[in-house]
């Protein structure tokens, strides 16, 4: 039992094995399932802290390969840690790192020591290994720290897989040697083994062995098909511990979320609401809007009639296809918040659907609802 | 007397010209002095209203030009007015329009009618006329209108200047007949004349005879020295009436506000506070601050330690630093908010030090404090 971080698993959905758990970490209190926003350098971009909440977010994300380049964990240590830091008081997670070193460093090098890498902001030179991540995690004071690990890419062959996620269990390890915060700081081990079910399975099995308190399935938010990524999940999170939290990064779509809920993972990040928010995307009830079509020009109605977001509560689509067009930074001001309270909308509505064991009627009524006949599957 | 706003003349400094007054509008008091936050595009850069009213702001001002030309002054008026489209429901004035025209616009072209011109958007030509900036100004259905007027380059020669402040006074009498809401929207004349006193006494006495709810003194903040400025509003606040606001448009630094409250001027407005934020720099109690100095890396005091604003109350210069180093929106959103709370606590302390009396003692401490030893006059 960590005492970081608890977990209770509050009730599992009569017909799919999607869970309604509760995490207590030293800065609150997540239900689960959850959508987590990021806020890669210190901020969830174009928006506030007090805003972020608004949106009903319980734990955001930040990055580490970034911090600790820019501007260095040592002085967000000194600054009192990541929450202090960035004024967010709620619980925090950090990457580890590692697939930023594989998609934005250059000249990257993998070893058994680590990953040495050239920084993507001014060329430096710094390795990134298992203890860098976690004492650069430790400075940051995030509640739930990950531990370091390759995401391979997709369309490496078995043998590179195998080798790769081997190694990164003999990472993980090492992780928890130099981990020093355990009591406040929960680290969450990664699985790996690309698409190959018996790589999954000998890597869940060795990290499953170190008793974390929580574990991600990894390597399967990277550019493979849906089918790929489905075809893991059907069988990945049950390789986990069920008394345990799951989560699959860089998850932010809905129906990849639906996906990972339905077969048992609680929780998921991604940049794509913030991301697309910042080129005029928006999630709607109606499904995704581009306020900058001209249809919106004289639409004085909000963007979402059913949402309650801040945006929608007091704009109209013509102010914010005036705001995008005009390239104002409200326009992304506005429909990150939006959006991020859509996810959070698509959680609450996630998690009531489970209480009352109805998650595969909420599913099949949400992809109707927000992709139409074009995307049901 | 104007149905659309009301003057009251409160108290006059006993040791200056500066005055403490009061107007009224259909959407709010104003207290006097007053510096104006600049929303151009119909939103104050990077700044939800909600924050832009935490900072103290009576008033804010939008420009006549760029919402003529995106979205259209038509979507406004079909959205309720500018109040309701851009959710600020404090009282709001628009400039004429001329000045952009003169500065933004291309291939102008000035006549008796009015100014042609090219859109900086898209290249479509306009015709800016006293009736089309009424009209527009009339659709977005601001408190405060202005006159439309030519703001004369300031190498212009005496007998240009005296054709141009004439043409001006011209134009200010078609606005009046031109003006569809003068029960709710009040109409301010603006002075020209350059530096020549008594142009600037004739233009005055023109258009005092109209007898308007208040006026402008303008074509003093386009380029003249410190000393050309002063030289004018040491006679030309006089020449206007007592019992009406008089405004100086675009004066956005702490000097030549002091400047002009000392001479009698009421109102001021300029983008300076959010566009130097945009480029890192804040204004302090002690003076310029530019953010990505390397100092500021480790320095985790508030930016501003006598400042009671959103930023300086839960960040740290560190962060702050870190913020505009990383590129990230929240910079701008934190900087335009503390430096347009500096100018509203600036313009509160002005108001107080008139109240008591002391209104020269206030400015030359405020320039001791603000400037030091190298501005002081």
């Amino acid at each position: 039992m960590s005492k970081a971080l608890q977990f209770e698993l509050l009730h599992k959905d009569a017909g799919s094995k999607a869970r309604r758990g509760r995490i207590t970490t030293p800065h609150g209190v997540i239900e689960t399932p959850v959508f987590m926003p990021v806020g890669t350098q210190a901020t969830v971009k174009a928006m506030k802290p007090e805003s972020v909440n608004d949106t009903g977010a319980q734990i955001i994300l930040a990055n580490t390969y970034h911090l600790m380049l820019r501007p260095g964990s040592d002085i967000v240590r000194e600054a009192g840690g990541l929450h202090e830091f960035m004024n967010w008081h709620k619980p925090i997670l950090t990457d580890c790192g590692g697939f930023q070193v594989f998609s934005l460093g250059h000249l990257r090098k993998i070893t058994e020591e680590g990953a040495m890498f050239s920084s993507h902001i001014d060329g430096s030179r710094h390795m990134l290994s298992p203890e860098k991540s976690i004492e650069v995690q430790n400075d940051l004071g995030s509640d739930i720290i990950m531990g370091f690990d390759e995401c391979a890419p997709p369309d490496a062959d078995r043998d590179y897989i195998a080798k790769s996620q081997a190694r990164t269990t003999r990472w993980l390890k090492r992780c928890v040697e130099a981990h020093r915060n355990p009591d406040t700081q929960a680290l969450f081990g990664i699985m790996q083994g690309g698409f190959f079910k018996d790589l999954r399975e000998e890597s869940a099995a060795a990290i499953v062995e170190l008793n974390l308190p929580g574990y991600a399935i990894g390597g399967i938010s990277v550019g493979e098909t849906k089918e790929e990524y489905i075809g893991v999940l059907e069988y990945a999170p049950d390789l986990l511990p069920e008394n345990k939290p799951r989560y699959v990064m860089g998850i932010g779509t809905p129906d990849y979320i639906l996906e990972a809920v339905e077969r048992g993972v609680d929780m998921f990040d991604c940049v794509e609401p913030t991301r697309i928010a910042r080129h005029g995307m928006a999630m709607t009830s109606q499904g995704r809007v581009s306020i900058k079509n001209a249809k919106y020009e004289r639409d004085f109605t909000p963007l979402d009639p059913e949402c309650d977001c801040y945006c929608c509560r007091n704009y109209s689509r013509a102010y914010l296809r005036h705001l995008f067009k005009a390239g104002e930074t409200m326009s992304h001001m506005l429909l990150s918040e939006h959006n991020l309270r859509f996810l959070s909308k698509l959680s609450e509505d996630i998690r009531d659907s489970i209480d009352k064991d109805r998650f595969s009627d909420f599913k099949a009524e949400f992809y109707a609802k927000y992709y139409g006949e074009r995307e049901q599957r």
